[in-house]
């Protein structure tokens, strides 16, 4: 297999099933836009043995990629459409691994509604290097910003969070669990959520994907937005095997809440509209969770069980 | 200078100066597109060690990036709007490094009329590399495409060739000239014909950029287009300086027509458009010349000043 015979193998393939990527022959692809929508436009890169590890499994790669892309775009509330992919290879991958990647893209492709529009392949030294550009639209005016939160919204969670962290602490063989699965799978998998592009577009004030940690993310929410936040602990969602690690001690709610990774949406939602977003997400399977109020003032706090404000030790957490 | 200092400093002068590039706290950009508009977009990544050279001028790294991106999107008709940068360097470049790269990239920026709209720096090993993906406009389903051209059309360039080839060669260090300059600007800093991009999309029934050669390149319109071309030597524009290597022996024809990087626009025009667009092609500075003949069959071919073919040995050539 040459670098044409991959291309035309494994690539092309990805561009298929959608008319606008017909044209890709031409020095570029021709997108159809419909009328009255902005472009919503994003970039993330992953290089392998800093966002993956050098052997990792081609599949989980792509899915990775892709995912955290197409996150960012339901950050906005936007629908994504097409997506760019540049890969730098430092040789020419075998048939089998270019065969995986290449089918976990396009299994995505399917359950997220969006197709390859082109991209590059090129060789040079070093790891396997991936830039994925991706494009969405939404409605004129409507895309969702992080700068918009307003005193007295809801802070508002898409899933629950914590599993990527842990799952990132497996990885790097700093934890050790009896199950390891269902966390591995956050980290290598994470959920966009797609599925509820639309209803954020319409019911959210202001969003964010958790890639960096709650606590960071959010934290840029408020200091956008100029606002505080106060969270309860008690209704940030875990799931079962989260909370299990907590209660045994191997993992602190702290690296829980910094933890990145997990691609949950962080929102404000007014809570007048806050019934009717949790239905219409309920209609598409996604369970929202009312995790605390957005407040008057510059401080993002956490409140445990007991009353108490959690104490923070991570950088990104120091200018609050 | 850290990494978040080297993106404030250097990189977001680069998205400012239009209202579409405001939101660049969000996780994506916004772009309006105006109604009644495709989008065309693509992709090109340039290595260090592969396309330039390690130690390249980065004022030379950035012009050359940019305007090869920007050439597509004037191959395809489309009005080039905003690009997506990433950047994946082996350590973090010192000030004097960002400030020319970036500044290269803001005069572009003006003389073009285009912005970043964000992208991504990250650490790799290995050389540096850039990708970037730029996004264009064209009028909803007017972009040009390659497969178009008609038997009959004229063959029409947008400027003289050979140029960046003799650079490439004289930065290779195998050929040697009196006067380089005008062949290593053509090199580094190719002109993408963004002047003409309108008349291209109102006037060209096909097109593409010479970015592979002019053999290489109308080779791809006459394959995807099923039909052949005739162009004559004699009308194929070089400049003076060109010619005199050519008569010194120093560079052949075959070098000029297969070398590529010059990033002129070779174009299929019915013949009684052509008046109309040299007219407008001149308002703009350009100059349009007529080197061929699109016709039946497959065959491309360029015909001497005593009216024989002129052979080609190299690859690229083969399939014809």
């Amino acid at each position: 297999m040459n670098e044409f015979e991959m291309i035309q193998r494994y690539f092309l393939p990805l561009t298929m099933g959608r008319k606008e990527a017909e044209q890709l022959q031409d020095d570029a692809a021709i997108l159809d836009i419909p009328d009255g929508h902005d472009l919503v436009i994003s970039s993330d890169t992953l290089n392998g043995g800093t966002h993956f590890l050098k052997d990792e499994d081609p599949a989980n790669i792509a899915h990775k990629v892709l995912r955290v892309n197409l996150s960012d775009m339901v950050a906005m509330g936007a629908q994504p459409l097409c997506y760019q992919m540049n890969l730098a290879f430092s040789h020419l991958p075998d048939d089998a691994w270019v065969k995986d990647f290449s089918a976990a893209l396009l299994e995505d492709n399917a359950e997220f509604d969006v197709f390859c529009s082109g991209g590059d392949t090129t060789v040079a030294e070093g790891p396997l290097l991936i830039s994925l550009t991706i494009t969405g639209i939404v409605p004129k005016g409507q895309a969702v910003k992080r700068s918009t939160a307003q005193a007295g919204d809801l802070v508002v969670l898409s899933g629950p969070i914590g599993r990527a962290a842990v799952g990132v602490k497996i990885l790097l063989d700093v934890l050790d669990v009896d199950n390891p699965a269902p966390f591995l799978q956050a980290a290598h998998r994470p959920i966009p959520r797609v599925a509820i592009s639309n209803e954020i577009c319409k019911y959210a004030r202001a969003a964010v994907d958790v890639s960096d940690g709650l606590i960071a993310d959010l934290g840029h929410v408020c200091q956008t937005s100029g606002v505080g936040a106060q969270l309860e602990l008690a209704n940030i969602p875990f799931t079962d095997e989260t909370k299990a690690l907590v209660e045994g001690e191997r993992i602190s709610y702290e690296d829980l809440l910094t933890g990145g990774d997990d691609y949950e949406i962080a929102m404000a939602v007014a809570p007048e509209n806050f019934d009717d977003f949790s239905a219409a997400a309920a209609a598409q399977g996604v369970e929202l969770s009312v995790i605390g109020t957005f407040v008057a003032g510059q401080a993002l706090e956490v409140i445990d069980e007991k009353g108490a404000p959690l104490s923070f030790k991570r950088a990104g957490w120091t200018h609050f």
